[in-house]
């Protein structure tokens, strides 16, 4: 790129800050010139034969004809790095993972492709004019459901993030695991579900008022189950039947699963085959054990299903690489099982001074919120945090305040994919030092 | 599914009706029982052991093992016939089209892979670490941008509906043309953008006051380019880098292209490499001649940007068939280019009367509205419609009122593909007959 010389953010510098290191607020941006763009070196470039416009010269793809139109589009093959880390990748008779890569990911939505997964048996090959769904217990009429009637009652369409409770379990490590957001935090997505509300569908069954829970139970071979009170599925529980607008793909509960906003993504049974309503809870393997987990006194949390308050930095983030000092924007994503978010605040140096981050609009109600935050980085030495409040005043806690609470490990976790407990959700801090890398720390 | 017996619709067929052949208050269905689903034929159903929960028997699917989980997901088998409609399999040396399908879609967000895309000189494989945006012509100081650089800007995210303007062009045939939503209406989507403002870029650019239009160009080996007006480029414009949250896809204009909310697809320019600020538009190809419609009285328009307000039921539509007498929802999209719907009607006895369809919130300016409407068919023919308002005050024009001003074709269009006129936003007529079968007509 000799035609063009990189300018450096003078403008920028002299804009007041906001909070320590660099942050910037949004307003003092406007008509100031970021800054970032190269400058053309020679005259007034108005011509395409000027040596200004040498780099509109032809790249070898605007010389020919471009490729075919498939059927369904697929990225780009420069954006194959932008996949899934699997857990499990021969498919061993054991969980297998997918996680999220956030840190290539902007915006608030999920792609089906790139959307978590976990699958505890494999993914069923479910042929959807068999699959059937019964509701049946301490109802006046049990019900048979197949995909097509579900298609027929009033649907409703809405965001809602999807969080595994055993999301970010690596920051229970004592020391820092060197992780990027997709490693640490890939089990939480963001998607627009539609669906039948489960309360119509049980208001049809009729269901007895001394039922207090249901049994979901999907239709892989674990026929894994959860119970779910039923305020809950009277409240806000769909029966999904689509994904970002198609039909959930087989990683997430093709062709119809539970969804129970800001509930564990566990308890959101996919494949769903059966609601039992019935009186008691069915103290389930998942419920009993896996999401019951240790706190230091060695007592347990019983139904801890709701996901907490959090929020990651995405941009800039472990793996990412900082291009030299000048502007950048910080941003990442926020949400809350609890309702909406009402306020992120972004520090730059370690918590001690913090600024309000713009939050995207519309705010759903437990769905990924995007924050940004303009910043002008100085080449020094910094500590990037977020740290988010819901509507209901919900904070998400400093790591100080929650360790004390829950604990962290004796030894540092060897690996990012160890689930040494459940339903974190402190801060997630990026160091980045003089040279622009950055690294997972503690502050 | 011999355990179980379909119930008709008793309940509701005594509800208010609010419209003509059976449209139905939401608010009258609470409670009430909707029934579509089938009731299991023996006792109480409240132990798998019993007859009643024979459809709970084990499925194949149910009793293995299922498959690996990978990298990038992708729809279930059963999905096959959920992709484009392809107007050039074979990559000729002419314009490829490929079109949505939108009666398999539900909710508002249009999957990446079922965008829609039209692109001349099929799919430049582009390196997006070789690639350039220049800015330059009447500004202070040109200004060459790289992906990276454009990543560091301060982003914006938004919903917005794109719509090549030859949309549904075959209902400017004189008889109505059988073909489905994809076909007639495929040539629009609905995603989520995230990009940087066009007005940050021409800002630091520094834009001479006595400029008028940019002409945008790509860098398809067509080097597609049209003119913008500066005060569009100014108002909302962005130059998007994501879409539904991760990197463009080729035939969307990887790695990233121009994005005018509401205004016709083939100015939102892909593969985008230069911006040149002039004083007048270039009256290039595509808005010398493709884009400017002619009238019946021989003029034409010049410079039809807009994408006018407009609606379709998506389900039931052309393509489907009814399952019997019963309850359903009607369901489809509406989209205005000038802002947000602010109401649906719908029509069940070809537009003799009308009643308010519920509207999936939040409504997004510029962007897919999905509508929804309780309806009980009585198993008798009925012509559905659809008409849209926006908050500006426009409304979807009747077909009679649009064909006296844009006219219609003398003779039948023999092709869904023929593009005979651009900018058709009439109503659009499924009729259903006592057999549950679908045609599209005209009323």
């Amino acid at each position: 790129m000799r035609t063009f010389k990189s300018r450096n953010s003078d403008h920028i510098s002299n804009l007041e800050p906001v909070a320590g290191n660099g942050l910037l607020s949004r307003r003092a941006l406007l008509g100031r010139g970021i800054v970032v763009a190269g400058a053309m070196s020679t005259g007034a470039g108005t011509s395409l034969t000027s040596a200004a416009a040498e780099p509109l010269k032809d790249d070898p793809w605007s010389l020919e004809n471009g490729a075919n139109t498939p059927p369904l589009q697929t990225p780009s093959r420069f954006e194959k790095h932008v996949v899934r880390i699997l857990s499990n990748p021969n498919n061993e008779m054991r969980t297998s993972h997918g996680r999220t890569p956030h840190q290539h990911l902007n915006g608030t939505v999920t792609p089906n492709s790139l959307h978590f997964s976990i699958n505890h048996s494999g993914l069923p090959d479910i042929d959807p004019n068999q699959h059937k769904l019964v509701i049946h217990g301490m109802v006046k009429q049990p019900l048979v459901f197949t995909l097509e009637m579900l298609s027929r009652y009033p649907l409703v369409t809405r965001m809602a993030f999807l969080e595994c409770s055993g999301n970010s379990a690596t920051m229970f490590s004592n020391e820092p695991v060197q992780a990027s957001a997709q490693a640490l935090h890939g089990l939480v997505s963001n998607a627009e579900w539609t669906g039948v509300p489960l309360s119509i569908l049980l208001d049809e069954a009729g269901i007895d008022p001394a039922a207090k829970w249901l049994i979901a139970e999907g239709a892989d071979s674990l026929a894994l189950h959860r119970s779910v009170p039923v305020k809950k599925a009277l409240d806000d529980a769909l029966v999904a039947i689509y994904q970002n607008g198609e039909r959930l793909m087989p990683g997430n509960g093709y062709p119809m699963r539970l969804l129970l906003p800001g509930y564990q993504g566990n308890m959101n049974v996919k494949f769903l085959r059966r609601i039992k309503v019935v009186d008691q809870p069915a103290m389930g393997f998942y419920e009993a054990r896996t999401y019951s987990q240790i706190l230091p006194d060695g007592k347990a949390y019983r139904f801890h299903f709701l996901q907490e308050i959090k929020s990651f930095i995405t941009h800039p983030s472990f793996g990412h690489s900082m291009k030299g000092p000048g502007y950048y924007e910080i941003s990442g994503v926020a949400y809350s099982g609890t309702g909406r978010i009402a306020k992120v605040m972004v520090s730059a140096d370690g918590g001690r001074s913090w600024a309000d981050a713009a939050l995207q609009g519309p705010v759903h109600s437990q769905a990924f919120t995007r924050f940004r935050m303009p910043w002008r980085w100085d080449g020094q030495p910094v500590v990037l945090q977020s740290r988010a409040w819901d509507e209901a005043g919900n904070v998400q806690p400093l790591r100080a305040e929650f360790v004390a609470v829950r604990g962290q490990t004796k030894r540092p976790v060897a690996s990012p994919f160890a689930f040494t407990n459940q339903h974190y959700n402190s801060l997630t801090s990026w160091g980045i030092d003089g040279n622009g890398s950055i690294k997972h720390v503690y502050a």
